[in-house]
């Protein structure tokens, strides 16, 4: 195998990729994936539209944590003993692809893999220059366009509105807010422990956020809910569920506007009920549950207006950066945990 | 006081109505209710505007539990020691308004009274030739546009879509039901009791008809909706809540549709959690609480609508009526126990 021209190409015959190799019952295991090798495709082997990327860094979610049980969802089950999936940010390594060629930085669905191959008209090219490679995996990928199209789209928040964020610090609840703040809106955040919440509060600019970990008891929670958002919630942009989405319902106002993104707190198969539910009907509430990747359309003004405000220094990120294909198990676990701080990525070729 | 021409006056000089004296902690007591005698209003003091209407049916519906709380709700708390809210069906005794005269057929707002004086305006000119007066108050009344509102704009029901709907022999459901079987829909009720399930399969014809009351677990409840919708929820109509509620959310299609018009299992107090509420995110469900007296615009198409309807014989409807106006609180207290088939009236005078 021969490198090309101005790109560093591995020196080993080998990569390695993360299978999942059994399904978690309850929470996800480091058992249920298993790290091996796979031999470098030959470049000659490409078919016609076929690129070859070398990943630098794969995004970790908690979608996938819904794509590892057999259960009925949105998107079929990821197959056992095949690579998980994931999306990654790469470079061009060899391409038949008329579009992209080698050393194009690139974006795709390639897995939990060191290298993939895919048809050209999976991946997107992106440019390093305007933003860090990282970034096209969170505030300016999927992350960044699914806080867009809720705040945006779903909620379509106006000055003086409150809107309440759950996951605040994570990759879509810290740019959901930020642009909700460029709305006019009073935004409060909600997120586990001090160190998150100033954050939340100092550098991405909320108007306050509430760590759901100071409450002992659902009424604790209420309490706090109450005292720091006397006003009522108009929006809500719920990203966690259980405890913290049904305190959320409580404070309630009428006509209020949900953008359920997301259940964190059920993934891991122990969901709490939900006691408030009667909410929703008492304030006549707009529910909508979304998966930002059926709204395709809305993608290239999304990125576009995220990609502005990043180089206007208007959006601020965080990321947590794992080293090494063998450490994403563990780093995907900790999502669950609230173990990442912000955008949680694994950087590849770094062990 | 004297009778007018063509109308029967009350020979008595005062007239009963029904105060709220207390709020329930949980389930709705007769002790929170106290029946008591007003004089009947000097005709010529009445005002400007002004009508005397005699009721002949009370309505008694759900709603009403909400209203006896101080609780936050859509509409102010009822008023201790005032006369409990409710809409009503009468004629008019006399009037000081140019649009109504002595012997029109009137419905309104009078609340659990025997007489009334009201505004007018705040009263709306019935016609008992082309129904039976206390059908104003059920199929052409707030129910049947709750019904017609729901299936026409929220769920906007189309051919072949499965659509399921929680009471379905009561005053809401039983329309529901019949309104998206004329829009080609398939239809799933759900009902206590075979009784219920046979009326509204044999004589509403709905396709099936689920008897929550026949599982004794939530597990033997989710079964029976897997075996009679194995195609899954394309739109529920959602009366009850709770584990009814549950159970149809586990059994959501992609993109379903929520009307969220009750939640009576949880009216008295004591709402049992949520535990699918994940099914909202996972199938990119869009759910809307409502309150059909906030959509006044479309009422006059629905009324209009289902008044044809009723004509040619489209509709069928079913009333339990209780007589006189010392009955209420008893009735009303049985609406939460399923114990009225189908619209709940009180026949006033009838004592």
């Amino acid at each position: 195998m021969h490198g090309l021209s101005g790109v560093t190409m591995p020196s080993k015959q080998t990569y390695q990729h993360i299978k999942l190799v059994s399904r978690p019952y309850g929470k996800a295991v480091p058992g249920n994936f298993e790290l091996s090798s796979l031999p470098v495709p030959d470049l000659t082997a490409l078919a016609d539209d076929e690129v070859l990327v070398r990943n630098e860094y794969l995004s970790l979610d908690p979608y996938m944590r819904g794509r590892m049980s057999s259960a009925r969802s949105y998107a079929e089950p990821q197959e056992l003993n095949t690579t998980m999936i994931g999306g990654t940010a790469g470079i061009v390594i060899a391409s038949k692809y008329p579009g992209l060629k080698e050393g194009d930085h690139v974006v795709g669905q390639l897995g939990w893999s060191e290298m993939g191959v895919a048809k050209g008209s999976a991946l997107h090219r992106v440019d390093p220059e305007k933003a860090p490679l990282s970034a096209y995996l969170g505030v300016l990928g999927m992350p960044g366009v699914t806080a867009w199209y809720g705040v945006n789209v779903l909620l379509n928040a106006q000055p003086g509105q409150t809107l309440v964020v759950s996951a605040a610090s994570g990759a879509v609840g810290s740019v959901a807010g930020q642009l909700a703040k460029l709305k006019g809106c009073r935004v409060v955040g909600i997120a586990g422990g001090l160190e998150k919440c100033e954050y939340v509060c100092n550098q991405l600019g909320f108007d306050a956020c509430i760590d759901y970990k100071h409450a002992q008891t659902d009424k604790e929670l209420q309490i706090l809910f109450s005292a720091i958002i006397p006003e009522g919630i108009d929006l809500l942009f719920e990203n966690v569920g259980s405890r913290v989405f049904d305190a959320s319902l409580a404070q309630l106002n009428p006509f209020a506007k949900i953008a359920l993104c997301g259940m964190v707190a059920g993934y891991n198969g122990t969901p709490e009920p939900l006691r408030n539910a009667s909410k929703l009907l008492t304030m006549r509430a707009t529910l909508q549950g979304f998966i930002v990747t059926e709204h395709r359309e809305i993608w290239p003004q999304a990125i576009r207006e995220l990609t502005g405000l990043l180089a206007d220094n208007k959006l601020q990120y965080r990321e947590t950066i794992a080293r090494g294909l063998a450490s994403a198990p563990e780093a995907f676990i900790g999502l669950f945990n609230g173990k990442n701080f912000g955008k949680q990525l694994v950087q590849l070729g770094a062990d």
